[in-house]
């Protein structure tokens, strides 16, 4: 049953904030009466977009909601079956990808209903690389896939020696239910090969990393309403890929790989050899999305660009709460004016929002 | 009028602590008792030194807590002239820099009493450089400094345009008073000349810094008993210099200055030249002070003895509050394990503590 609280809450702020969009008074009664008949109501596609959007906007981890406004909204409430999900999760990476101009997207399945659970996709991301031990105890791939690997592989999915192969795409029509999965077509992921400007070597490593961050095991909520298969996109901020997922020691873990090719001294920490292959991890990330043409942000300038968002919020007499702990980069964070600062409190009942999905 | 609850409460976890430390109601009744007819009450040397050594352990911003029960506290306790304050802080100065060996060293001077308040130290670090705008806008020295130094030339002090001029220490003997300063000798500042392993061009620049960083405007609170003259010192976290003094905007901003000696073009953010530069001032802190034979850590090592600290409070049933946005270092975050994890919250009513104080 949806909460009529949380409805009608939202049908205001989405009036207050479109002062053009009607009788907000007259859509608060049908909201309200649907409530009472069906035990849910159905979004117009406006309050659809707008709900997704403030989402973003609501997003208190995200540095890049500058853009909140632009995020282009896919109404896909009709599509339940697992066939069609999956082929528009397919499509949704195309757009998103736009031959390397990404484009923020979200593509909004069908909603839970009383005694009517929706479908939900298992991947974290429409796109991440499978990830598996070997006898030895050395990892193959990215441990960060290693659940859905061994998910994929219980459904009959088989993985190869390939530290980046593409995981299967995992969709439930009915939670519980045994997932379908489909290989992500090859045209729908975009992948940048990795090389450093300076260091020819660098290329030798076989790097590469998706081109679409695609997260999909949110929840989007908006006005008491529950979509599970949401997925969104924004661009990459280059640390996300040269100083988490290729650096992190429970990732790639390529600090030592890296610091041993550029030569440097690991005898010990004070040699900032983790430091300095850091720094090159991340030129070479930067430097080969710009190479290919795919958008990717620097956290320098993102930064910058967060702490616009914050003066155009304020304009509009809105706080933006965010978390400091995951706005300020992984990299070099005092040299970026986030760092300087403090933020409005993060505060979890706000609404619509992107909610962790418990699995 | 010291508070009677926290005065008790200090007491039983005092004795709590140290088991052999005697009947711990006879001493809560003669604290109550001392209160009750004089406003407040004397701390024995032991519990005194338990007290300061307490409220380290609990500073939830410092990483460095490993060595809390290392603390040396001077007792200083009737030492209330200006003069003698000054010659006690130069003596506090070289006891803990220790010919390089720095140690931890409080130095606790009398306390607040009812009606009679305590001396206070002007400056916010024992040691500290003047800085200064120019007329043509350009700072010279430490922006930092400039509050204090603008306040040392009030009293009589003259600056020159070293950019690294040690501010003289200024005593307050009542507050509001006209403090006194004093120069501190130079026996009593030990300075590190900064190089870099590398690149010969470095010592050019000039830079240098000292080895003792002794914060001197915060209150000991121990008891419910307010120690507002209490310098204390640990020794440097390469970062704090190399990323935050050298590098900040508002501070010295020497990446660019670094940067352009690197050759590293700046046309762009996406070369990553402030991080590069950053990594390389970094390099040259921590090899000067280790070529100086002065006790630093760097930040890969002082994350990990973080991680010991809390295992090992944990063994004793603590607690560890700790503020993530001061523990995580200011670079390469997220290559240290102490980005990987949450903390303990913060809890401002802890105490013993130091706390920020007023002016």
């Amino acid at each position: 049953m949806t909460d009529r609280r949380e409805a009608e809450s939202f049908v205001r702020q989405f009036h207050h904030e479109q002062p053009d969009a009607g009788d907000v008074e007259r859509r608060v009664r049908e909201v309200l009466a649907d409530i009472d008949r069906t035990g849910t109501y159905a979004h117009t596609p406006d309050e659809l977009s707008f709900g997704a959007r403030v989402a973003w906007r609501n997003a208190a981890r995200c540095i890049g909601r500058l853009y909140w406004r632009s995020l282009v909204v896919r109404d896909l409430r009709d599509v339940t079956a697992a066939d069609d999900i999956a082929a528009h999760c397919f499509e949704h990476l195309r757009l998103a990808g736009n031959g390397g101009r990404i484009r923020p997207v979200i593509s909004v399945f069908a909603p839970d209903r009383p005694g009517r659970p929706a479908p939900r996709i298992v991947n974290d991301q429409l796109v991440r690389y499978a990830g598996h031990r070997t006898p030895e105890d050395r990892w193959i791939g990215d441990p960060r896939g290693a659940a859905s690997t061994a998910r994929a592989r219980g459904l009959g999915w088989k993985r190869d020696e390939d530290p980046f192969q593409v995981l299967p795409l995992m969709v439930e029509e009915r939670p519980g239910a045994l997932p379908e999965w489909y290989e992500v077509p090859e045209g729908s992921v975009m992948e940048v090969p990795l090389r450093h400007p300076d260091h020819g070597w660098f290329a030798e490593l076989g790097l590469r990393w998706y081109a679409v961050p695609a997260i999909s095991d949110m929840t989007l909520e908006i006005g008491g309403v529950r979509y599970p298969a949401a997925p969104f996109n924004g661009w990459y901020m280059g640390t996300e890929i040269g100083a988490r997922n290729l650096a992190d020691a429970e990732r790639y873990d390529l600090l030592p790989v890296v610091a041993d090719r550029l030569g440097l001294d690991r005898s010990s920490e004070r040699t900032l050899w983790r430091d300095r292959a850091l720094v090159e991890l991340n030129v070479a990330v930067l430097h080969s999305f710009q190479r290919a043409g795919v958008t990717m942000a620097d956290h320098h300038t993102e930064s910058e660009r967060f702490l616009r968002h914050i003066a155009q919020e304020s304009r509009h007499g809105r706080p933006v709460p965010a978390d400091w702990s995951w706005i300020v980069p992984p990299v070099s964070g005092s040299t970026t004016p986030v760092f300087h600062r403090y933020y409005d409190p993060v505060d979890t009942s706000l609404r619509p929002a992107f909610l962790a999905r418990g699995r």
